[in-house]
């Protein structure tokens, strides 16, 4: 192969790529050379919009730092991330559905149920409680409930905001014998993702707002169950229609119910306004072997 | 659209990016999104699969500094940087064929016919000569010829192992009122890409060596033709058939023939061996007005 052109130069391409000793690496750079050489013949970008891209990419790397993913970023607000998410859990029946994790998962200490997790962060009361439980709706106990969610300004104790004030708004609880667990929290509210890069300037080149609905994270695993990491969405939220990650799923969205004063579930005597969030979430057996088993917890830890 | 599923995803981010303002950011965004998902779902990634990609990029941007640019890298080695060229040189009759500009041109002083441009590059001598001319055979006077090669290590003077030592095998020319031009340098030789990065562990993957076969660059312009970016490569060099970022073309390949002492053309009294590279380039008529024109040679600069 000498020459080339627009017309030979994809098939040369895929017969380079197609060496590699290993069965998967030349599947999926075969796709991508395919895949990226339909989208240049479709778009047919000038050299000055090629050189934008590139200058795009290389802008997307300089904001990539230990506290800042701006590649997940991308393929988060470009549906990417969600669609993997799809594609790994096609999960059977009745299960709680899935959605992305996100980039503010961290390790939590564990609590025990009952325990407030609001740490530094401040806003309305919020009392979130549920049961984990299986297909034939037996329940699971000494499933680990990973819990995490925003301040009610939107921003995560993992973010430069609250990066130095430590832990707040996350916790692991262990589901008791009936498969409950509950806790005392704040009420989060809905965000913004991180628009100052480029991809907040692509967002804004696409006439797209930055905002992900108010959500809580949740991350359950339990041994012979497969992992369910998934977000519990704020009923009515003005952003449930337009998530700039495409993370909403309608069984995923629940009231985060207003009350006023009176007795909380766990009798604790209330004055002014909180919230309540009830869930049950159902795991999906573990019938391929895939790593959906919870990590051994620590007892004494907190 | 409350429910982001495998099947769903792909029409609601397609509808996001449909409300920007440039057309072109629409039509543009809307293609990568149609690809770039038409990939997700031919590979299927797995989480850790996915994440590798993320790493990759990642890597990729963590690579690029001011004198090395990664993604060029990944563009030229994926046969983007070629195909865009090819798409943006779609040039009438018998013109000169274009190829890629790569990473290494700068701004170089200004020649004499005749000169000797190598600087602080070793190596056997090489007489590069011709003509530029039009469509009709017309010779082009004036004609800056912009011209720059590696040394005979495969470096060129702005890469690292040179930087430091300043401006060798590379200089302009302006062609005489013949159309002609000439100048002394010394003979390259082929090299591989910068593999050290992730766009290496990419090729290495792929089956893939990094070379380039031995060329030489050409920068042509004229007041009223199109900009030519071109190479000259050596006839019968190992990687003509593999170049790596697929930038051969069978017209652009010339013999570098071999001499030994006699007289160069240009009447120089020669012992040992060196090497004669001619050349006729044919420039296209700038019709619709592109950005073709040369820039206005300073004179007296050297």
């Amino acid at each position: 192969m000498r020459e080339f052109t627009e017309d030979t130069i994809t098939d040369a391409v895929l017969e380079s790529v197609s060496a590699g000793r290993e069965v998967r690496v030349r599947q999926v750079s075969s796709a991508l050379v395919r895949h990226l050489h339909a989208f240049i013949k479709e778009v047919a970008p000038s050299e000055s919009e090629w050189k934008a891209g590139i200058d795009f990419l290389t802008e997307t790397g300089r904001m990539c730092t230990d506290v800042r993913q701006e590649f997940i970023l991308l393929s988060d607000t470009l549906g990417v991330s969600m669609l993997v998410d799809a594609i790994n859990h096609r999960l059977p029946g009745t299960s709680t559905q899935t959605t992305v994790l996100g980039p503010f998962h961290t390790d939590a200490p564990l609590f025990g149920n009952g325990a407030d997790i609001r740490g530094h962060h401040t806003g309305p009361p919020m009392y979130i409680a549920g049961s984990v439980k299986n297909a034939d709706a037996a329940p699971i106990a000494g499933a680990t409930v990973d819990i995490w969610h925003a301040d009610n300004s939107g921003y995560y104790d993992l973010q430069n905001i609250h990066r130095s004030a430590g832990i707040a708004g996350r916790g692991r609880f262990l589901t008791d014998v009936r498969g409950h667990f509950n806790l005392w929290t704040i009420r989060p509210c809905s965000y913004p993702i991180p628009d100052d890069g480029p991809v907040g300037k692509m967002l804004r080149a696409q006439g797209r707002h930055p905002y992900r609905p108010e959500h809580i994270h949740f991350m359950i695993q339990a041994l012979g169950y497969r992992k369910l990491v998934t977000h519990i969405f704020a009923e009515n939220d003005e952003y449930l229609d337009s998530d700039v990650v495409f993370g909403v799923k309608a069984t995923l969205i629940r009231p985060y119910e207003e009350r006023d004063g009176g007795v909380a579930p766990d009798g604790r005597q209330m004055s002014g306004r909180w919230f309540e969030l009830q869930h049950d979430f159902e795991l999906a057996r573990d019938v391929e072997g895939q790593p959906g088993a919870a990590p051994v917890s620590r007892v004494g830890e907190t």
